[in-house]
């Protein structure tokens, strides 16, 4: 293993995080709050550590257990630090509990273990809202497109980071994939800030709100989330923007480019719409009573189901006092998450499509068996190794689930909180049912409980791979040729 | 479709139905019951129906899709004839309540829509328990050990009916391995009966719970069910019976020709047994207290452990009243089962395994992307496409599970009743958690969901495609050449 090269690029990552933290300084500076100091030692320490990598090796050559592993350890060590500012504002118990917060932002979670929030310094809040549109798009995919790299170097970066099952090169160069999908991610922020702004949210709520919807993160900087605002406009425009950052990226550049009736035409896209579509009039029925206009209960609906299929994790009504059905509904949807190449967590639509299709080619060998079949999506072929990729990756996800929910259970909480608990950080959605309902907190778990979980947040965040690979024998065993 | 073939079959299969109703009329004889003759009618209708059938066509010539579809249709059909017996009986409330008892009997389950069964005539309690007997092999199989047809032909049944990823052949001709399926399922059925008989156990209750065991099926004749006996040798007797019921029954054919050796080295059964030891010894630690000795914690870990993994549903205490982290192992074990090609559900051992390897040959290959690597198992390398098949299964037995949960929850029970109750369904288990544990009953769900949940009991029992198939239009499609 290269152990230099991991060691420049993990150093160049904490450089990167050092100047990421100058933002919610100047919030701080800006509202003249004497707890911003609570940075400097952290952006200290990270330069510190990100200055012992500075030298560029001479054999900058990685391959994939590299890639996998600078992956996972970067995003480990982002969160320990990113986790020191808000343990030294003593807003928070203890450091597991700031931990769990700042890993819950940077996999855009959302999750909190914080009971109210309007009490936090606003450069604290800025921080918890900045790490989502921070961890939405990738802290390696920045690193790429502001670092020159070698193709085939970059892409086990990429693919270690970047949610779906394909990888998919923009342009033939990845420094500009990359640049191009930061483009794309900054400019719809901006949007959405300007939106909510003009429908009169504040500013800084505005900003914060925008970072967690862009992210597909879900903290808000009010106790009572979005539910604190009585504004359809305000609801709609969220609903449909965490809609929008769920999209798979590559669609956003295919429209700038002019191919739009390519980007209207994506499987992917249509199967998103579908089952948003559905799952919006099935609960809009089921959830309807004769004491709401009908109007208010599918503009419930929408933003509930938006909300929960891109896993931002945002609510303005609580969820869990609804009837079975509906609540079944948004559990499936946690399950499934938004399309491939988007902010947003979960197995993504394309992965479910591909197993459908698999299962129904399955079906069709079995009833006719020498018949010769393909699996096709977005008109091509699919190769047998993808398939199989996505079949493993959904066993691997069930198992992380499962497991989860095992050691969780080792706790006194009850089976609904705990698998909705591991199933919300899995799927990086924030709040679960019951106990982890939209109203609720994480913060009566044990601290060792909150550590599981994190894991869970960072397992689902970075697609499983990079944090089993972590701890896996395999990745140190030395292999003979 | 050769149409008349399957008619045909399934002619052969009511009549048969029709002889198997037999033992239930001489048990009512014995017991001098008036009521013996509800079975009178059913009898005289399987025998009209099978008659209808009796031409053998001259195209003989069936295929997959003939193989699945018929024993579908059998299945089907099969447990239709069987409910009438308890309808005419007068003892259930709706034809709906006997159909769930009866399909919950013939796959094996061992659910129960009554709260007591005491009161019940000894006829229709021989019934009940004699269809977990009769569905623990499977009727085809036994029609198979009777009937002379063509090796290509009967694998078609065979595959559809037997239970596990790989359908093998214990000696060159199909229809002398399902006679020696059915001896050693008979001899093993008989040394159950008199161990039970000399441990104390009424004669009449030792049959019954016997075939409760080796189909593992669940069914009791007693209100108490197995706890109702206060015997450490009884509780012992029957959960190594049920663990051994739940060992590939090839096994027993290589210990009967000598072959031992190969029999304990098998890959399936060590998993099997190390599961089952080290689920005994975390419950038994769990469950400990200084109320009671160790001794009877470990029994009754062990008693129920085994009824869990071999999906026989018996219990000896109330395990929904155990800590959340030894229901969360019954809970995995639900899901996992026993051997391939014994008589229990769940997902079967060897899938667990082979999906395990799987999943390892990829972190392999993600690490290694050059290396060229090969899932084993007992020692051979497995072919792509049984790993495909493999994994596709797993996909469909959780779409399954997770349909069921979701048409489930249109009625007023909790998320974890409904849950459980599918999942126990499903793996044919029988009990589940909270309202469906193992004191509860499944009298109070609507009779849509008793069809409902009847469907999943079938579909687990058929290892999910046969059923699917019967409603899939791809089925029934004329194929261009």
């Amino acid at each position: 293993m290269n152990r230099r090269m991991v060691i420049f690029l993990l150093g160049r990552i904490l450089l990167l995080e050092a100047v990421l933290m100058l933002p919610s300084v100047l919030v701080g500076l800006v509202y003249r709050e004497a707890i911003t100091w609570c940075f400097l030692p952290a952006m200290g320490a990270l330069a510190l550590f990100g200055l012992l990598g500075i030298k560029k090796p001479k054999d900058t050559a990685i391959y994939a257990r590299e890639g996998f592993l600078t992956v996972a350890a970067a995003w480990v060590l982002m969160s320990l630090f990113g986790a020191v500012p808000l343990w030294l504002s003593g807003e928070f118990n203890t450091f597991w509990d700031c931990l769990f917060e700042i890993v819950s932002g940077f996999t855009t979670t959302g999750a909190s273990i914080l009971e109210t929030v309007e009490q936090l310094p606003h450069c604290i809040l800025f921080w918890r809202s900045f790490s989502h549109w921070i961890g939405g798009m990738g802290v390696l995919v920045f690193v790429l497109a502001v670092m020159p790299m070698s193709e085939e170097r970059s892409m086990h970066l990429m693919r270690a980071e970047v949610p779906g099952p394909v990888v998919g090169k923009l342009v033939p160069r990845m420094r500009d994939t990359a640049k191009i999908l930061y483009t794309v991610y900054t400019a719809l922020t901006v949007i959405l800030i300007i939106l909510l702004w003009a429908g009169g949210m504040p500013f800084f709520e505005s900003v914060c709100h925008a970072f967690g919807a862009a992210g597909t993160g879900g903290f808000s900087v009010r106790n009572a989330g979005i539910k604190a605002y009585d504004s359809t406009y305000l609801h709609v425009v969220l609903s449909t923007f965490m809609l929008l950052f769920g999209v798979n990226f590559s669609l956003y550049h295919l429209i700038l480019i002019g191919k739009w009736k390519n980007a209207v035409r994506s499987e992917e896209l249509r199967v998103y719409g579908g089952i948003v579509a559905t799952a919006v009039v099935l609960i809009a029925i089921n959830t309807a009573s004769a004491a709401t206009r009908f109007g208010i209960t599918l503009r419930d609906a929408y933003f509930q189901v938006s909300s929960i299929i891109t896993t931002t994790g945002y609510a303005t009504v609580n969820f869990d006092a609804w009837p079975g059905f509906s609540k079944m509904i948004l559990l499936l949807l946690m399950f499934m998450g938004a399309c491939a190449g988007s902010t947003g967590g979960g197995l993504k639509i394309s992965r479910i499509v591909i197993l459908f299709k698999t299962v129904r080619q399955e079906v069709r060998k079995l009833l006719h068996p020498r018949a010769v079949t393909v699996v096709r999506m977005e008109g091509k072929p699919i190769h047998t190794d993808l398939i199989r990729a996505t079949m493993v990756f959904f066993v691997l996800y069930m198992t992380c689930l499962a497991a989860g929910v095992l050691l969780l259970s080792l706790g006194e909480q009850d089976f609904l909180t705990n698998f909705t608990a591991t199933l919300a950080c899995l799927s990086n959605i924030g709040p679960g049912l019951a106990l982890v309902g939209p109203t609720e907190n994480y913060g009566f778990y044990s601290s060792a409980s909150k550590v599981l979980l994190s894991l869970e947040m960072l397992a689902g965040r970075l697609e499983l791979f990079p944090i089993i690979m972590l701890f896996s024998p395999l990745t140190y065993r030395h292999r003979s040729k």
